[in-house]
């Protein structure tokens, strides 16, 4: 339990910065080296090291050095269980709406 | 564009932490005051408070003084944009899937 939360914990902090969901979507549709990510998104080396290390950490995304050259990819993690909480999160949301409704359509005259 | 990546910004942060998860869960079920939600877990007022702004912030939550408690509910926010996020984004990564296994499937003899 503690695990599966330090784990979404990890995933919904590295997807909350604009910048790291930009390169989720860009590495989404291919792998790129750190140096192509830091042009793409007209940052330093370091700061997109910075954002690597923290989308690396969540399993988000995969690096391996070839050379002198670090190659970024989708990682194993694919945000099943982040998903799966928002989701049952927002059926339990929605279920309530639904119980009010029909609480107030059943005290009308 | 600007306000909305901000506005992801806030929610995942507000939701990568255990803690505050559980505080949605709870109010989920029906509003409490922040003393109740600092005694069912099991913090002091002031950290529970931390909690509650940060949730307020990101929309999350809403609360309400009347007299001397301050009472919290399920605010406006229902996490529409977040959800959309995760699941086109996990949507891309199913059909490069996709498209990877007719690749190989297309290239067995």
């Amino acid at each position: 339990m503690v695990q599966y939360s330090s784990r979404l914990d990890l995933t919904f902090a590295a997807v909350s910065d604009a910048t790291r969901r930009g390169i989720l979507e860009r590495l989404g549709k291919g792998e790129a080296s750190i140096t192509d990510l830091a042009v793409t998104f007209d940052m330093t080396l370091t700061g997109m090291k910075k954002h690597i290390r923290v989308l690396e950490e969540s399993g988000l995304v995969a690096t391996a050095k070839v050379g002198r050259v670090r190659t970024c990819r989708i990682g194993p993690h694919r945000m099943d269980a982040e998903t799966k909480w928002m989701e049952t999160y927002r059926e339990m949301l929605e279920s309530r709406l639904d119980h009010l409704d029909a609480f107030l359509k059943s005290r009308k005259p």
